[in-house]
This record gives structure tokens, C-alpha cells and sequence, in this order.
């Protein structure tokens, strides 16, 4: 048996193929979700699937309300932008950032680590089709993994350094499908949508859904979800 | 008016001694609680009452079921040591330490302050009556700061960086006593036993409640409260 790995499931395409890539790298994987007051909890549906089509050992989906907070306009009523080029989705931080909510995952996320005696934690960012979202670089993660090791027993050495582990950071959106497709996945069972009709079908619109497109496009992979549009 | 700063409320002595200190410095204050699935819930009414009558600005308690990762005395069903000396509270990690608590509470503060346009962050921990918790410490709290620098708005220079104010990270706890009766605190607020009955009233044995009283004790100040013992 491997070693112990928390891997963060959003139930969205980069977050699948992370925890496909633990699974495959050896770890005993424990998918962590959260239910924030997100627009699309569909994608909550789409981490179950996920997390039981890959093996992961356990899921838990923790309510964590952000919507207590307000500011983005996944949690609150701002409208989502929809097809905007690319170069718009690169300029300042957008309505759809969460103030700081890759920060409150992997808290959460190193909670459960440090209860599990864990080694590792897994998180889909990647910094190239890079979104403006602060929390998604490679120096937040860098000094999230130091104060972690400060904060936990680690700390006293009652316990074991944990690791972030970031295997689609230096990689492309058409790179992370590629990925996926070499391991496997079933990409019919993820969601990326901001902003999915009643019957979850996604916008085809939206920074998440467009990015997710030119993803596949590239690499001349066929999208299995359905489009509104 | 004054900058804003969210202020960590459990109810307990040390958080409410920070946050009168925060508003003493003419911060407008924004009182954060969580309801983590303590044993000790009656702590969140205490909270209640310190915020009301400090002044704050806001109070949110935000539920964060740390109970569904276990691992400590505080959340799951371990026993709460009773009647230790302050050696033996000073080995090791105790028990009742939460996993990676300060950590996830902080982060939760952040997101608050980030949509806030918050300059800080007010806690309450001290590194002097040092309890064992490696989430108490100087450098843990510094790692914290800059991991949130990176991490928020202010990466981008589109916010302001979040400072963390530790005002009794050097005070002991009779220190922190005297602190609080020169900001005239009413103590009979606080609450800060580990272990309460159903009445709400103190063990008077538990750790939190033999550090509580030892330091009114070398203040030379009367602890209003009511113990078992």
C-alpha cells in the first residue's frame, strides 16, 4: 500500500486528471470536496463520480459556506462573463476569483492530511493558461507548503513534512487533456461550467467552458459533454 | 474611521483581550467565529457577548465541521486531560490539539478580509505559555503572512497586503490578564474551559482552565467566573 495523498476534487476537469495522477503514481488517495454556496454544486455530483470511478480509498465533502463572505460571482449574485477572448480572461483578477479560496482548500485540505498521517496533497492549479487567479502560482504554493510544515507536527517532528504536490502546473489546457486521455479518464464524468442549466448541461460560454473547448480542440481530443451552445 | 481588521473570536480569554486591543487601536472590527464541532460550544455565546459589547463593526460564525477529519480531544470522543501540571502540558503535542486548526481558521479570515478590503488580521495567540500547539508560534505566524501575500488580491497589486496582529504572542498569561483589565474587559464574558457542564459552568481542571486561573492568580486579579472545583 502507498502512501497517503489528500487530493482535492472539484469534480472539473484539472482536478480529475490530478487525482488520476496520484492514483497512478501509487497513492492511497482521499478525495476532499467542498460545498462552498458554489452556483454550479453540479460539479459536486460530477467529484462523486470521479472519486468512485478512480478508487479513491475515501470522499468527503465538507460544507464550507464562502457565501457568508460574499465578493465573487460563483458565490454571490454577479453575473458570469460569458465569451470573453482570452485575452480579456488574462487581464487583473476576475469576478469569478474567490478571495482566497485555494488558501481555505488547502487548510482544509492539510487538516485531514495531518489526521491521516498523510504524506502528500494534490491540487489541480496550473499557472500557463494562466486565469488571474493569484492563488493558482507557483510561489503561493511554494509558501503554503513551508508555512504547512510550520504548522503541523511536522513542526515538532511528531509527524511527516507534507508535500503539495501540482503535476498540471507547467502544463497546457490541451497538455492536461492530453494527460488525462494517457490516463485513462473518462472525461464524460467531469464538469467545468460556471454556469450550467437546471439539467447541468453546460453554458459553452463561460471562461471555464471556453477554456476547457480550446483545451480539447488542441488536442485533437473530442469533448464528450454536451453544449448548450 | 479606521482601517478594518478581522479579529478571531472564540470567546475564550486570549481572543478577547486581542480583539479589545484591535479596537482600542481604532481598528473597525469584524468579529470571526466558527463553530467547529468543539465540545465546547457554549464558547460561541461567550463570543457573542464580547462582540456586542466591544463594539465590533460585524460578528459571523461560520460553520466548519472540523469533526468530519477527528483526530483531537476537542472534536471527537477522546478524553480532555484533567489536573496536569504545566510540564506535562508543555510535552509534546496535546491531545486536544485540532489538526492544522489555526491554519484553517486563518485562511477563513483571509477570504473575510479580502472581500472586506480588510489591512488585517488580529489573533490571539501566545508563544509564551507555550501549550504545544505548533500553530501558536512566531514563525508559523510569519510563514502565514507571506503565503497570504501571495495568495490574495495583493500579489496583483490590486489589494492591500493582509497584516497578521498577534498582540499577546509575547505576553504570558498573566500578561494577557493584566492586558485585558487596562482595556477595562469585563472577564465574566469570557469563557474558557475545555470541559463545561451542562450549565455552562468551568471544570476548573481541564488545561485552559488551569492556565486561566494561574494567570489571574500571578495578576493579582479576581476571575469572575463560577468553577466546579
Amino acid at each position: 500500500m502507498g502512501d497517503r495523498a489528500v487530493c482535492l476534487l472539484s469534480g472539473g476537469l484539472d482536478s480529475a486528471v490530478c487525482l488520476a495522477k496520484a492514483v497512478h503514481d501509487g497513492f492511497e488517495a482521499y478525495a476532499l470536496s467542498f460545498d462552498y454556496g458554489q452556483r454550479h454544486a453540479v460539479e459536486l455530483q460530477a467529484a462523486r463520480r470521479v472519486a468512485q470511478r478512480l478508487g479513491a480509498r475515501d470522499h468527503i465533502t465538507v460544507p464550507v459556506n464562502l457565501r457568508l463572505f460574499g465578493g465573487s460571482a460563483l458565490t454571490a449574485d454577479i453575473d458570469v462573463p460569458k465569451g470573453r477572448d482570452t485575452a480579456s480572461m488574462a487581464q487583473g483578477v476576475p469576478v469569478t476569483y474567490v478571495p482566497a479560496r485555494n488558501t481555505v482548500f488547502l487548510s482544509l485540505a492539510l487538516a485531514w492530511a495531518e489526521t491521516l498521517g498523510a504524506s502528500g496533497i494534490f491540487i489541480g492549479v496550473n499557472a500557463i493558461d494562466y486565469s488571474g487567479y493569484p492563488d493558482c502560482r507557483p510561489e503561493f504554493i511554494e509558501a503554503f507548503e513551508k508555512m504547512a510544515r510550520l504548522a503541523t507536527r511536522a513542526a515538532t517532528e511528531e509527524g511527516p513534512a507534507i508535500r503539495i504536490h501540482t503535476p498540471l502546473i507547467a502544463l497546457t489546457k490541451a497538455g492536461i487533456v492530453r494527460l488525462g486521455a494517457e490516463l485513462g479518464l473518462d472525461f464524460s464524468l467531469t464538469h467545468s461550467c460556471y454556469d450550467p442549466d437546471a439539467q447541468g448541461r453546460s453554458c459553452g460560454a463561460c471562461d471555464s467552458c471556453l477554456l476547457r473547448r480550446a483545451g480539447f480542440a488542441e488536442a485533437g481530443i473530442a469533448d464528450p459533454l454536451p453544449y448548450r451552445v
